[in-house]
């Protein structure tokens, strides 16, 4: 058995304990096999990390598998679906089997989290590379897209933005602060958690959905632009988390939420009346509306349309980059 | 707009053009969203190829983006599966308009002869990398599994095997060939046609199947070791084509046929019963049978058990490495 080979050993027991409902074959033949059943479809993801360009490297193993499982999972929320499985095309340098374990141990704990099973994969030769393929299941016609939001509905968004983007200022070494400061920050970006119930409660409710990688003013663009629909955002609307005023202060924070990345937070667009009965229950925010028009404007306490603030806070891209 | 958005744009018009059933929701939104028939499972493969891993770098970019595409369908044909569609997670150092939209036609080629259509994926800067998800849908309980050879089942190929390992001998420039020989040799490397239709007609009738990815030995150890059986190859059985023996003698060819990798033909078990209505309408060649015990056993034209020949006709790995 060669060193690769051992390599898939790792992985292949997260697999066996996670087999799941829906996955008929798992890793070790040709293909996996999935069930998809009568009436739903199924929901396909996938996103690549490259070290040095979406992570430091060197960097934690094991909050990198974490992080990685996290980010992909979070497209599955995005559109509604039930989590199925996931494809792991791993590319190392070499098989350090310290380095193995821990992310194998971070990524198992996600997968759990997110109740994703591990069903096939590539482990390969080569510069660090962690290409994911996430797969859900959605009822047929109730998957969240981008394309309709309507004038009238309210904009919202699924909690606090712009965490991590501030915790990437601590990775970074741009930044202390103190524990209690430092940590929800680094938790938030080290390990973000996919809002995948949200996103199953929102079918049937949500006109427009996806989940904030880019951040929030490029994401809503990209509702903007596949609705043919004006997204207004009132400025002091946004949530921001108290570490986060603390470490960055008012106008810092407000432009890591505005255009920093990497939330993983919902953003969608509601009909009016949807918003009370969910609003008992998740922590949405609403934090504008949908006008007719085009783009993305952002507006004052007044309702005075505002530049967007500057800040050079994003140093790493998000996996969509 | 970003260089690494405008990339897209390269895929985005293959993806349009490939439109294809079963696909309900393209490339644009946060998933791709696939409708698998009732009845049906749906198969999953993931491959990665790293540039001077699997693949000279640099190289012909149209050769290459036919090669990994083919490589990657190759899975499905080996599950018995009808193409759907494929994910790419493209990875590049830079944006390179020729080189993307060389790339771009040879798997836009490669996915119209496979039936493929391209439904998402994910562009990111870094070392060049592709790893390609491929997804098919195969009627439940008809998909060719790797364990289910018998003792008494006949071991056949799809066709004459070792030309890709022969081709890269004179793609690394250590063999030089006249054209009637080269050609035929290097489509088999570059443009490798999985054999899609054979692995459907082979439902319900092969009872273990692989595509030959790591060699005619290595992978029959795979289908040996799941069936828990012994599968016994008789080398004077083994087809060799013309241009192979040519450009390497008997010897040589027959090294390349056994332990180089990357033919992507299948290699299947079959009941006797089923051989000659096969045999009809495909290329098959009966190499060998299934027998009780463990492991691959070579043997000579008088039975008897030899070893296999060694020969270093392999520099690159295949994608499965």
């Amino acid at each position: 058995m060669g060193e690769f080979e051992l390599i898939r050993c790792y992985f292949a027991a997260t697999a066996c304990a996670q087999a799941a409902p829906g996955v008929v074959l798992g890793i070790g033949d040709d293909c996996a096999l999935l069930e998809v059943p009568a009436g739903e479809r199924l929901a396909i993801s996938t996103d690549t990390m490259v070290a040095g360009v979406h992570f430091p490297a060197p960097c934690d193993p094991f909050l990198l598998g974490q992080r990685a499982l996290a980010t992909a999972a979070s497209d599955l929320a995005a559109m509604g679906a039930t989590p199925l499985g996931f494809t792991l095309a791993l590319t190392l340098p070499a098989a350090d089997p310290a380095w193995l374990a821990a992310f194998a141990r971070g990524l198992d704990h996600k997968a759990r989290e997110c109740g994703l099973a591990l069903i096939g994969g590539d482990t390969t030769r080569g510069p660090l590379c962690i290409s994911l393929s996430v797969f859900g299941r959605v009822p047929a016609g109730l998957a969240l897209c981008r394309n309709g939001a309507r004038p009238g509905d309210l904009l919202c968004v699924g909690g606090p933005l712009g965490d991590a983007a501030g915790a990437l200022e601590l990775v970074l070494g741009r930044h202390q602060a103190p524990a209690e400061v430092a940590s929800p920050l680094l938790a938030r970006y080290w390990s973000p958690r996919p809002q995948l119930s949200l996103g199953v409660a929102l079918r049937g409710k949500a006109s427009a959905a996806l989940d904030i990688s880019d951040g929030l003013l490029a994401d809503c663009g990209h509702i903007a632009s596949a609705s043919e629909v004006a997204l207004c955002i009132e400025r002091h609307r946004v949530p921001l988390s108290v570490p986060l005023r603390r470490l960055l202060g008012e106008e810092a924070a407000l432009a890591c939420a505005l255009g920093g990345g990497d939330d993983y937070l919902l953003a969608f667009t509601l009909p009016p009346r949807f918003f009370a009965a969910l609003q008992a229950e998740w922590p949405l925010r609403v934090i504008g509306r949908v006008e007719a028009g085009t783009g993305v404007r952002l507006l004052d306490e007044a309702g005075r349309e505002i530049e967007p603030p500057t800040g050079g806070y994003q140093h790493f891209g998000s996996p969509r980059d």
